[in-house]
């Protein structure tokens, strides 16, 4: 039975079309004093606040009795003890076998792989500390200042997210990061390096990426202007991190220079494993430890919390709701941290990726939405660009709201006008994030009485009733950032349960990579045009 | 009459409902072998293929007599020459007039704001040559070599998005943009300059927008830990971009540094006024009024070429069918040039602040769709992220591909490795851009036959039918992002046309802005908290 078809969806659908799916935010909140406490969760430094949604405990029971039809608690136990998961490639999904801390407990293949998982993890250690203690020379016998990691997809937008996020901290070394097939980037960033000093990280999970390969062929042009031993150049410029030793070793990378993962990390889930070399670089091997035992915590309360306490499955039914029963098609992620600029990209990946199916685990179309569209800004610029659409725009839009209550990033004490000017603006950042929440959640019942006057007008009213979450962190660190990561990977893993859909394939880019192959054949070698579709042909034409 | 049952938009209803709507693309092409030439249109250095859209002659004819009966033509003109087109503000939007070559025909309020534009233009010409020159010194008599850019919205993108576009061509300072509200950017960027060399472009349209503000008082605060003459620093150290002398006087900006600009530039569709400053800074005079040229040469056609051939009209009725007619809800905007990196978020804010509403000019609300959600991203790196859910999600999206023909980020003919190594890549580029919106179109019909054994399964079933543009330029350059920003602006305007909504004012943002006030208040101030919900009051809780 399509899972639409079940009691459990059928009670939800009811429910919505008995009244609950038009009741307003406002008349949620005015009939539950206690929704804050009664719609949040906190896990160690992370909190959760989903009482701005559309629902109650009648709706939460549903969704509740929904994910006990659907064998939640068998799939998150089958995800993280290392079972096939990941049915159309027969393998697991074991990304939570790299954050078990050495010495927890771990059953299945999850148990099996931690061995594997240490020596590789020692093995980057090693190579990280040469690195930072400028161990490491270059051709000419230099200390390496610059790294640059060459990779795309999950090889990219993890460490990019993270070292961005963690900024503050001090790395001696500069981290760059080119990912994008059209070599602008490596371009433009190799006229301000020097070939003596910079090392290269080519991550690519099959090693046969050819965005990846293609960015490497430059650079290691770049390189061959100044280095003519190609022995020296492998050994001191490049650091390969695959599942594909043979792919590296091809290519040229030496063993010592290689890092290895496995198939059964999928691509967007890699940043925690050897991917995530870069973020090493950035914050220490013990940083990068701080992370996976952030996203630890996380796993072990996915893993053992009741459901109707579990942050991720409330999470994901919540979503589940808003998409399926409220008809909600779009999420906005918005951190109230500039630091947090690339989570919305990263988080666009892990979800659309995962979750933009169509076809159930049995092979057939389904009849229902699965993923949103998914997209994002650092919060208060995004006020000044496109949340006119969300407080009064045609679409339905739910939101994450992301911010830390601390700040690591000035000293609150130091008696500086500057730090004590950061301060005041670490308050506007939560008080914009705190009121725009507000504001979509109730719309023109929160213009206080003072004001009722000077927004009588058809064009300032606010009609409200957006859902939103609100997340609050300690602060941002590795540790909060692994739980974050680590929420969202499981939450979105929940809505594919409900969904009946694997979310560790991608099937969907295949075809994609062929036909460009094809086309660039005619682009680049003058194979013929005529098998093209007229518009492709008058493209390629103007080319030519 | 509102807009949906007027003859011309129930005629597109009864054609889409007639089968045209269900109609496959892949039906499209095979029916007209010419749709290429037939749905393309060129101008200068600029190519757009519509073909990829689910419209035939029939469609198109249905559009543009919608267009005719909203009185397109005539709200072009009245555009282009200052009529009050924002009615709620009682303003012209005349962003056009600052493209207004010296000497070309101008009529109505567009020709007299002439002498006010050029006498601006030649302020920011000797401040930006100054600069330049290094001949504009900081407090301590070194030249400037770092200008950082405070603003926000349509004071931040774009300026960031040009001057990252035209980052191949040198420029003597470097330039660096803050705007998020938190001030995180701020801080670790403060942690990397020199107060004697460093000069702040404070850029306001209103003067009082807190987010810069505050931003602006923590950069004075750090330039006050070393000069304490606050007359130098206001003189060597601070630039003023704003409508408002007054504001920026108070504040302490003296006459000579201040730039201004006019209530009449909308603050997303200003940065071909002074607000381009740092466009200037990066590539010079010369290269800002190349842009300046670009977009002019954009408004001429979009004035006076007939609506069937008039790009920006095309774009926005076929964005409308999509919308109102095919129940297209997502656009994505792909680059595949990643020095377009900020394109997406530019057209983010352009469009959804300007067409995000649902009250028409009546006041009344109306009853169909208006903005759809804009997202995008580097396309190459979005093919590893999102692409997935574009090729087998539930969710219809229709794409801009958009891509330069030629590149000047190397040099083509120069025998050297990495140059050739950077052309294939720019080959590759072309091919992934084109394969995508081949498959997107035809899906499974791509597959070519000798691979289709191993597409024989479900997972591996592409729908195809998802319309895209594809936009080419000549290559990237001033001139060209100036006739592709305004083609955009043109664009949105068409559609607001159609849907009868004022795309100039953003009351939307109004709210949101003074809640946070009073949330800001409780935050720092122990305001009591007793007005507020639950949920915010909690939140408050958790911060103090």
């Amino acid at each position: 039975m399509v899972v639409n078809q079940s009691s459990a969806w059928q009670a939800l659908m009811a429910l919505a079309e008995s009244g609950v799916a038009t009741k307003h935010l406002q008349d949620w909140f005015q009939a539950q004093p206690d929704r804050a406490e009664r719609y949040s969760i906190e896990l160690d430094e992370l909190y959760l606040d989903y009482s701005k949604n559309r629902i109650d405990d009648q709706v939460l029971d549903g969704l509740l009795a929904l994910a006990e039809q659907q064998g939640m608690a068998q799939w998150i136990e089958r995800l993280v003890t290392g079972d096939i998961v990941n049915d159309t490639e027969a393998r697991p999904a074991l990304h939570s076998a790299l954050r078990g801390l050495q010495g927890a407990p771990a059953s299945g293949l999850a148990a099996k792989v931690q061995p594997e998982i240490e020596s590789q993890f020692n093995k980057m250690a090693k190579i990280v500390n040469k690195i930072r203690a400028g161990h490491w020379r270059g051709y000419s016998g230099k200390p390496i200042t610059d790294v640059v990691n060459i990779g795309v997809g999950g090889s990219d937008l993890g460490p990019l997210m993270v070292t961005h996020a963690l900024q503050v901290q001090q790395s001696p070394v500069r981290l760059h990061f080119v990912s994008s097939i059209d070599g602008t980037q490596t371009s433009n960033l190799l006229n301000t390096l020097n070939q003596e000093t910079t090392l290269f990280v080519l991550a690519s999970k099959s090693f046969t990426t050819i965005d990846t390969l293609s960015n490497a062929e430059t650079a290691k042009d770049w390189l061959e202007e100044r280095i003519e031993r190609s022995g020296t150049l492998m050994a001191q410029h490049f650091i390969g991190v695959s599942t594909r030793p043979d792919k590296m070793l091809e290519w040229g990378i030496p063993e010592e220079n290689q890092l290895l993962f496995w198939e059964w990390v999928g691509g967007r889930y890699s940043m925690w494993s050897a991917i995530g070399f870069p973020i090493a670089l950035k914050v220490g091997m013990k940083g990068f430890y701080q992370m996976l035992e952030g996203a630890n915590l996380m796993d072990e309360h996915f893993a053992t919390a009741p459901l109707a306490e579990n942050i991720p499955v409330i999470m994901g039914l919540v979503d589940v709701w808003n998409i399926n029963f409220l008809n909600i098609n779009a999420k906005a992620i918005l951190p109230y941290d500039a630091r947090l600029k690339y989570l919305p990209s990263y988080f666009e990946q892990l979800v659309m990726e995962s979750n933009g199916k169509s076809v159930n685990r049995n092979g057939d179309k389904v009849p229902y939405k699965t993923c949103p569209i998914l997209w994002g800004e650092v919060g208060p610029n995004a006020q000044h660009a496109f949340y006119q659409l969300l407080h009064q725009g045609t679409q339905a839009v739910m939101s994450d709201f992301i911010v830390p209550v601390e700040r690591d990033d000035f000293e609150r004490y130091s008696g500086a006008d500057k730090d004590a000017s950061l301060l005041k603006q670490h308050h506007l950042a939560l008080a914009n994030c705190f009121a725009q929440s507000r504001v979509l959640m109730l719309g023109d019942a929160a213009i206080p009485d003072s004001l009722k006057a000077s927004f009588n007008s058809p064009y300032k009213h606010y009609e409200g009733n957006q859902p939103s979450n609100t997340i609050l962190l300690k602060t941002l660190s590795a540790k909060t950032l692994g739980m974050l990561v680590a929420l969202y990977e499981h939450k979105t893993f929940v809505e594919s349960v409900v969904w009946e859909i694997n979310p560790f394939d991608q099937w969907g880019v295949e075809l994609g990579k062929l036909i460009a192959k094809e086309t660039y054949a005619c682009l680049a070698e003058d194979a013929p045009l005529a098998s093209f579709d007229a518009s492709t042909q008058a493209l390629m034409k103007r080319v030519k």
